[in-house]
């Protein structure tokens, strides 16, 4: 069985692999399974249809057969447990793995994106200097928080994970901020995880659609 | 084994029960299985002892056997995993409930987080009365989109599982907003949740906390 995941018709992030549909295309990749695409507008996202498999609106769904998943963290666990090689098989291992997941989406990515919806909601207004350096704090104090935790370490449990695949995705979002560059261990860690091969076939694949989609709107938005 | 949890000496919702150890003492009780607590104040929180278990100096963690966990919706996602009654036997239900999981603690919980943090900390700034505007419209939005998903159903996916659980918790959050009165399909959600016997017995054991705090400080602080 082929799974479909969905995606958008043209990312706002412009083929950088931020949006989440990544997340799901770099797990797919690191299990070896091949999958399907549909791509969606903006406004197709918002319609009953999409609704129906996302009752938020959102990209990525997942589905396989008769199941329909949504929320990318979900997805990423779910072809985790049903394939070989994204979570450990000691019982406690596997559950400090799941722990890690929960942190990059519910606790590390919040502030992150936040910091980013403010940069495209309130950079013209005029609190948004004061905005952004409490934000910026907010995000600085994360980052040290998991540069300790990380320390030396290669992954965050034992070898790769679904843990580092999530955790890597939410941290990429900062590349374009000069934050990391005050955090060597973890500028570090996300280049290891970009070095691996599933990582750069699931990158080419989401950069492909934009361009795809730059070709389809005859001109380049850059 | 009976596992230790922390949480806030005290907390700074004042018994209201909207602290993540909330969370985990619900699945505890929902499970029949009886837990230890450990007390921590803001800064025990942040020296190196927690640290060790709880990487973002959170509350709470879980501790049984070898195994110590963080991140509240991994602790209620592994309590479900090890006892019967919060997840459905059925492979893609239980994968959906976790769907659910996700949502709330990645996708409905940052802005309702995010609006409380706004009250907090900005209340006083020129900009609060647009902030808060702003802030109300994702939130809300949000909820259109849970009361349509939720619809005439009793629970989220067949009888209530831990999806109901996190849901339930992260929008109690908004009792004191007042906004739930435009949501009769959510506050009625709410309600059959918060009369569950288990939901009771959890609530009165942090509230518990809370009082023992006011007593030891030597007044109440309301």
């Amino acid at each position: 069985m082929r799974p479909t995941i969905t995606a958008f018709a043209s990312s706002p992030d412009r083929g950088r692999g931020l949006a989440r549909d990544m997340r799901v295309r770099w797990a797919l990749e690191e299990v070896s399974q091949a999958y399907d695409v549909r791509l969606l507008t903006f406004a197709e996202m918002k319609e009953p249809a999409h609704r129906a498999l996302s009752p938020f609106g959102q990209i990525p769904t997942y589905e396989d057969g008769g199941l329909t998943l949504f929320e990318s963290g979900a997805i990423v666990l779910h072809i985790a447990e049903r394939h070989a090689g994204l979570l450990p098989d000691d019982p406690d291992a596997r559950a400090r793995v799941i722990a890690w997941m929960f942190a990059a989406v519910s606790t590390v990515d919040p502030p992150i994106m936040e910091r980013s919806l403010a940069f495209l909601l309130e950079r013209e207004k005029p609190w948004y200097d004061e905005r952004i350096t409490g934000l910026d704090a907010r995000v600085r104090a994360q980052l040290d928080e998991f540069s300790a935790a990380l320390g030396e370490a290669e992954w965050l449990e034992g070898a790769f994970s679904a843990a580092d695949l999530l955790m890597v995705h939410v941290l990429r979002r900062l590349a374009s901020s000069g934050m990391l560059n005050d955090y060597p261990v973890i500028a570090a860690y996300i280049g290891r995880a970009e070095a691996r091969p599933a990582f750069q076939r699931a990158f080419a694949a989401q950069l492909a659609v934009f361009g795809a989609s730059k070709s389809a709107n005859g001109h380049d938005r850059r």
